[in-house]
């Protein structure tokens, strides 16, 4: 199983460093007849997009998608869809012998790999999220029942007066992490499955597989563990997922953003957010809309259009 | 791919029903030449087997593990290893015609099947977690260089006290949830992927995919969020995996069980832990042990044996 | 991915060898409701099991079929589905101390693994086919709509007077082989998929995957390589699949199999068949029975169930 | 499992219409370290490319590859290859609005998408192949100890005077089916796997789903079933496979292509060949690249470096 692709009948695989001449996903398995354009997706790459406000990196990427196959006048044919997003602005003499950065994969990449690509962390990049809310875009066309919204709830470990706080570490040459929660809803009872596929399982990688994120929760949580066994008739401490297989309540995550580990204050050059996670919310939704959509398309095969629909 | 199976290249298949004849593994993918006999499987069976101590649940399993293939006068020979439990005391008189309970998964497995086994959980039950803790004993023949223990870190909401806790919940019909931490000490550096296949993002779906939990941190976890940029020079913040791959350190994994929902208090039947996370600690380790070892191999099979071993 | 596991979305794992306790599948994915009973299962084992005519194997296997998971009163859950054959008439003291035989798998698994279970041929003995037939079965029930018929089509070179060959051959301690033909009816225009996952090429994967089968066809086969294109027009040449998609009318295959290795003739001892063709057809059956099955769920997972049903 | 895809460990996924803006492969698992610059690849895909002889379809395509991500300082760096080839002389006019044509994957495609990119075969265009001799090429470096050569051994049904052959159908507008073999020499013995994922059955799937392939043949073929028992000495009858592993000797394979559907003789206007094997066999050897490659990968996770090597 490849270990650049995600899902299980809609599967995305991704490629691409910061510095290469592009990034890409192709989507295998999408239903065909979606009306998909690039408007579509260019959409919500914008959301993503860097150097919109103070608080996110000035690299100035137009994030310019183009769909290189798998439609036909509009919309989708069943075939491989594959997006193109050319890298525009990549400095790479920032980063060119630099050795490896502190908490950060130069280090664990070498070790592994034993040749790496220097340049602006190369495939461990932020810069490779593009790739997941491109192909996310996608996802949420073959889920419009479901309506996801993600957005940070704590950052710097408060839950308000962001703005001073963050205008604070990016004087100070610093950063900070957060908390990003996300909501699903819509999703009808029966989607997921049991045991290693389960759908909060699935979610749980999906979200640990962006960088930076170094936990995630369902429903209460680490809270739940603090709870006893009378509060389980309460379904805010199932988070919309009992046995691996959604209830048809909301669906919360929570992932937890480490702050960006590159910062002037250790004397790293190169240019970075303040907070990451600002950024996170719409890679979070991307990868929450392709589970759901693996999941709609996983149960359908086994349980036919009948059920959870 | 199949939604009952787990892992890249050591591949394990979970089958069986609480109160059907009996549970089991497949392990597709072990390297031969492995010494494996029954004993080594059982030592870990008996660690997990309920019945040991008044705090866990009085069903009385013996748990003896069979190996039906796979083996040769003691030897792993590369073929699949089926093993084998039998429902010995398996009392469905107690579950029948019993309603979808509160915060279980009967309601949802109802949902998306339209038919489900109700007897004490059926495929949701925990007791599909003896065939993890099984096939977890194989996966640590496979890493030996790795020592990988999990315990019980707070109980309750409480770091200590917890024999009274447990009494008092016991007593009160009621149940604890528990956070359960793991270390995983000896892994080299270079074990792991980027992107989808992040090692911390398959541990946390590892660990997720257990009846229970509910959340999952690697390293600082939830604490990153309140951490600064410079903390990441700190490598206890992220806890031996960096872009999803192994640094070396320490492997340091949190898991956050909610508590038993079936629980007397509510007028549930049947036979339940006061607190779950008592026996999932054995579960843990097993999970974790299948992802190092599936890692193990992937990392062979991409980048020989030279590096990261 | 695992490769003692065939299929995408209804996923078989198999387990065994010919002298081991007991051979086994375990199948994940199936479609919840479907009515299964040992019964169904038994019939087509008792079509495959050797010794039901002084032209098959005297081994005297009963070949009793036990489900130890995934149905409830007498219905498909959802859940995997654990089958187990026991090995009962197992004389491994035949096979004991036996050197690799010529034309057979043992050295092959001797060079791979440096260790094999050398009693009649351990896991590479035709008795792992008998898995294939019980999974097989339960297969036929995901995919009503289909007749799938498998049969010899010539044996030892010979379209007829098949009795006085397989009567010679095994007089002289010999083994003849084979070319099973098997016509799919019934599936409908849609079913498949581009490039890799053709359908063709997965039933060709399937058959070659036989123990003994050297050769398959699709429609016109190695005839096509003789014929002209504007033979095209004759939907026979495509044998019901085109681009890896059935177009609706019968899908015929051939599989070319080659006489038992292990014979009298050559000084080996153990029981065997003059012509392991004759009851190679149930297990190609069944393997079609799975391919097909297999799409049926992956195409409605891509295309829900308005198309191609 | 994705469609598109194809490889366990060493995974290749490819994307791309007959006439779109370009078509690509994508490279998952290939070891770091390894020297490939454009022009490794290059070499190959000219070997495969329209328009070199009269024998082959006009079709002027330069297919210049890129590799856009994947390498660093012309070295793989273990991260996933990008390769693109972008469609120049793509003249969709002469399709559009074409109906099915017989014997081609349009009807198929139509039947179950319900839509369909018309334009030159779209997705099930030859073209697809070239994606495949790219990947190929690549997969060519992770088996330097393998020389894999293969050739058309029949054209039109005769072994020689092909020229001749050729010259008539291409005059009388219409195509010729051709026998391709191909040997590989230098497998180690231990290669490949039991059960599912024999190597010969892998090498059946991956020939099979080249367009216009009907039969596939392993050592012996189809002549095997007119072999006897004795003849199973004969190495030259297993053809480097026994049980699903290499044992050591040449791996010997044919692949019977059907002729060109698109024929001058049934009014079909569009460019294509008198012969599509002879650009198939290029095809070949890249498929069986692909297999080789990826079972030395899988080998060595399982077994290690020590053996089959």
């Amino acid at each position: 199983m490849s270990v650049n692709s995600f899902g299980h009948v809609l599967r995305v695989t991704t490629w691409g460093e910061s510095h290469g001449p592009a990034i890409g996903a192709v989507i295998d398995g999408c239903p065909p007849g979606l009306a998909l354009g690039e408007g579509d997706i260019q959409l919500w790459l914008d959301k993503r997009r860097p150097g919109l406000s103070r608080h996110t990196s000035p690299r100035a990427e137009p994030d310019r998608v183009r769909i290189l196959s798998g439609t036909y006048e509009g919309r989708t044919t069943g075939t491989s869809i594959s997006l193109m997003i050319d890298n525009v602005d990549a400095r790479s003499a920032d980063y060119e012998d630099m050795p490896p950065r502190p908490g950060h994969a130069d280090a664990a990449y070498q070790a592994k790999y034993g040749v790496r690509d220097p340049r602006g962390g190369g495939r461990a990049s932020a810069r490779e999220t593009a790739a997941r809310v491109a192909a996310g875009a996608v996802a949420r066309l073959v889920v419009p029942e479901v309506a996801i919204e993600a957005r940070p709830i704590e950052i710097g470990g408060s839950t308000d007066d962001w703005e001073a706080l963050l205008d604070e570490a990016r004087e100070a040459g610093s950063s900070l992490g957060a908390v990003v929660e996300c909501v699903a809803r819509g999703v009808p009872a029966g989607w997921g499955a049991p045991v290693y596929a389960k759908l909060d399982a699935e979610l749980a990688a999906a979200l640990m597989s962006i960088n930076a994120v170094k936990g995630v929760e369902i429903g209460a949580g680490f809270d739940a563990a603090r709870a006893r066994g009378e509060d389980n008739a309460d379904p805010a401490l199932a988070g919309g997922i009992t046995g691996g297989i959604a209830t048809g309540e909301p669906i919360v995550l929570r992932a937890a953003f480490k702050p960006t580990s590159s910062v002037p204050a250790l004397g790293v050059k190169g240019r970075h957010d303040p907070c990451v996670a600002l950024r996170g919310a719409p890679v979070v939704e991307a990868m929450v809309a392709l589970v759901l959509a693996d999941h709609k398309l996983l149960h359908r095969a086994q349980c036919g259009q009948g059920r959870g629909e």
